[in-house]
């Protein structure tokens, strides 16, 4: 099976360019740059939030942090879903502290002056207040988000007008139904607080030239030379790599974590899908299970992320098959490790005066498509240009 | 005595409105803001500094915090009270850092080259220093500001030219001449840090819409319909809420905490009075004990909140009424951090890109007025205009 | 050998004025004149990094800091030094995070993407990259700073072309040769962290008028009105104070640490010079050892102070003789400390806003010229004008 030219091909619809230029080093530490992506970016595109496995039962809710704002998301007695800012319309007051909970009156109270939302977010009771000087009930609803369910992913968009999130996603669509994710569980969830800036760890997981250096046990399982990409349109930049091992998978022996998932088969059984869902998750399907990162920013130069491993019930349930899902997540949790280090070490050496612009390989040409990206959403002049 | 209607009738001179907007977010989040607030507003005004009884000695000093000014409050050896900037005229060393003690020289003495000032702040000796080249020691006593004593309080002003106390704080004066406060002396203190604006705490205080829902005890002594405004005038604004109980308090179990405080008689027997001293002291003079807060703002999103209870120095050195002091303590610490989560809770969401600006219900309408007087004092146009 | 009048005359080539007036405050607390100091100044000049004997042997390297700059001093296997931006030319990796150490490969890989790096700084490998586009591995070379080595003294600069060591250091070529310092090695290294100013530490070091009311053993070994100016050219301002015992030095019980160091007589046996270096290094040498300290700062209002005592090593081998060491050590390290708390008090103070400028006595007259040193340094206005 293993030809000899097999890996020769990579990317897809541009040609492989070499010694491209990166972007300036203000692009991963200046606040002015990061505010303006809050606004342009987090604020505006659809962005993961939690899977609906998460908020299963009516009151079920979560807190979504998203840059500087926090958003209940909360199923309602209908078991519909709603993405409401945490913001009381009275006077300001954040509603709910806890991370996640159950609303079991099956509505939101303020603590301060006990004003009462519906779990849809339109205001029930403001205690002695009449309508009067321009205030009205109706319109005082708490203000809402949109809210999409891709195969049991929760998107939220912030946008009072959002693209759809077919147009944004276009690529994803259909891509992975065989996985028929939205049957799938969390299994393990770690959560790594960086001091690196978020576009760091995008960049980090579209290129494999890293990889022998830095990942030599993920190197061995599927060599860095089998990295293709098989998308990058709009939001979605997406390739894969070939497993080594017939019928293996990415854990500590190389061997799969379990059962291929669902209707998984073909050629999907050799391969590792990596595909970033720009600006803040990375999807990782295996052919025994899916990994997957959500990134949160605190700053320019700090972000949370949280990697969960999802598997088939039947497997989570299953006590003799844990040893599949202990390699799985031990596998990417030494693997995650890694990178982080390289990634803080960049944030620290891109600061630098003498730090102008590095250099793109043609094993990195798609992380100079992903800068275009970021530039055209930000509406900033592309520096490329005078060069 | 509980009559049917007697709780109808709120507020002095003013209709009460319903409907009317909060100030904007950045006006508890903005550090520009703040920085006025700090020139405009505590640089300028009088501000609560301590008890007299706090430098009671000849000699005794206390550090007092005002924005980022440290001011020496001392007593000399003729007893006189003297503000000083804690800055040595020589090359600007911080003179003193003890929080508080005693000069037992009766002079202050800077630790780095031993220029030496008596306690009303003239420069006494500059060692080796000739009078040459526009250097003369009597141009170089330490800065001084305005010291004033109402009723054992001891305020302070940086302005260099202040306002009178009487004219600032008019509607106090007299006001409260029933309690002898002068007589009564520190029974307890509690110190709370905070995040959150120092705005937020004289509004907290300024309403009891929130009462029922963040303080069942409290509003079970003292019914929330009970709270009446009798003064805004200038700095000063105030009011009073009925004890229910005959002869209570605001103790743990309701009933009062001592013997009435010297000569109050009367109505005052049965009310509890809130007077916010703008910018920093809120006073609540008891039937039989006075509580107050000092609010010591450390930046737009941080206070330390000092509270204090005030009893008669008879009942202080009674070892049989300790129980009634505990009460009263217990009883507001217990409310203070009922508070002190709305407060932060407020801070937190009022930062949100959603939260333009609320809207106060007639119970909060002295909070609408006090917002004029902050919008006037920074010289800031009413937000209101162009609605 | 005790005159009458010996210490009457003072200073060089200036006359002794009363009365001059020190920096605005600003000058220790603003984040733009902090910024403008580190690209003006710090990433200009000639910066005190290590000692050679700190690389000792091919391969050893250590990181130096200066201001946000990182950077890899190294010694090549022609045991030339090297001074290295700490900067992958790839994409901006930091090199290196140990802060000292031996590269054994007598080469510098970078861990993110594997390229490799010659001692000197040349680009050797690229793995998979081509020469394409504008990449040639000849352009990427580490950015280099120049480095000089005086008296084992190695300084670097991080300007592209900076005026020559021995005309920035002018006053100190051949100073100190008696001292063969060259010769000396470091006996000991005592790190300190410090809430003030880098230029705080160098005005304390110029004058001891504070000696008498801060340093009581100092002044009883060195009288203060001993110090003398013998030196302000460029960045070297320098000066000496007599020791009063016959053969002393600056130790506990103001004995001699051991031996005169090398070549040292006449006159320097009985002195202790006190020898800035703007804008990093202050230089002590004694009769019978050299004490120095590196200032690193952190921010405008932080620094780190490496302080190191040099010894012959004939010295430090000797099992007797430790206990001058140690005298001398304790000595310097009770005088340091008290000198860092009367420099954070004055740092504290001028940030008042009543501190416009203060006044400096005849024996401080030499920091009114280290003012002036820094404004030109800065292009900036001098204060005097308009007075």
């Amino acid at each position: 099976m293993r030809e000899e030219n097999k890996y020769l091909k990579r990317g897809v619809d541009y040609p492989i360019i070499e010694g491209r230029r990166t972007l300036p080093g203000k692009y991963y530490h200046d606040q002015n740059i990061y505010k303006e992506e809050l606004t342009k970016i987090f604020y505006n595109h659809w962005i993961y939030a939690c899977r609906a496995e998460e908020i299963h039962a009516a009151g079920d809710y979560k807190l979504i942090q998203v840059g500087d704002e926090s958003i209940i998301l909360v199923r309602d007695k209908s078991l519909n879903i709603h993405a409401l800012f945490n913001v009381c319309r009275h006077r300001g007051t954040q509603l709910c502290t806890e991370l996640e909970g159950n609303f079991e009156s099956k509505s939101i109270q303020c603590p301060y002056h006990s004003w009462v939302y519906a779990l849809d977010g339109k205001l029930m009771g403001a205690p002695l207040m009449k309508e009067e000087n321009g205030f009205r009930k109706e319109n005082c609803s708490l203000h809402k988000a949109h809210v999409h369910d891709w195969e049991g992913f929760l998107f939220i968009s912030l946008a009072k007008n959002p693209e759809p999130f077919e147009v944004q996603m276009e690529a994803l669509i259909g891509k992975f139904s065989d996985w028929n994710m939205t049957e799938l569980r969390i299994a393990r969830h770690i959560s790594y607080e960086l001091n690196c800036n978020w576009k760091l760890i995008l960049q980090n997981y579209q290129e494999c030239y890293h990889c022998p250096g830095v990942h030599p046990l993920l190197s061995r399982l599927t060599p860095f030379e089998s990295a293709q990409h098989d998308s990058s349109k709009g939001a979605v930049i997406g390739g894969f790599m070939e497993l080594i091992k017939e019928r293996g998978s990415m854990t500590m022996d190389g061997e799969a974590a379990g059962p291929a998932v669902c209707d998984v088969g073909g050629d999907d059984l050799q391969r590792v899908y990596y595909y970033s869902l720009f600006p803040n998750m990375l999807l990782t399907p295996h052919p025994d299970y899916v990994m997957f990162h959500r990134i949160t920013p605190l700053g320019p130069e700090k972000i949370v992320n949280d990697c969960f491993w999802l598997f088939h019930p039947d497997q989570i349930n299953d006590k003799r098959a844990q040893k599949g899902i202990n390699s799985a997540v031990d596998f990417w949790d030494l693997t995650n490790r890694q990178d982080w280090t390289v990634c803080e070490q960049m944030q620290s050496g891109t600061k630098s005066i003498r730090f102008d612009r590095g250099y793109y390989s043609g094993r990195e040409d798609i992380l100079y498509t992903l800068d275009r990206e970021l530039l055209k959403a930000l509406e900033h002049d592309d520096p490329e240009e005078g060069f």
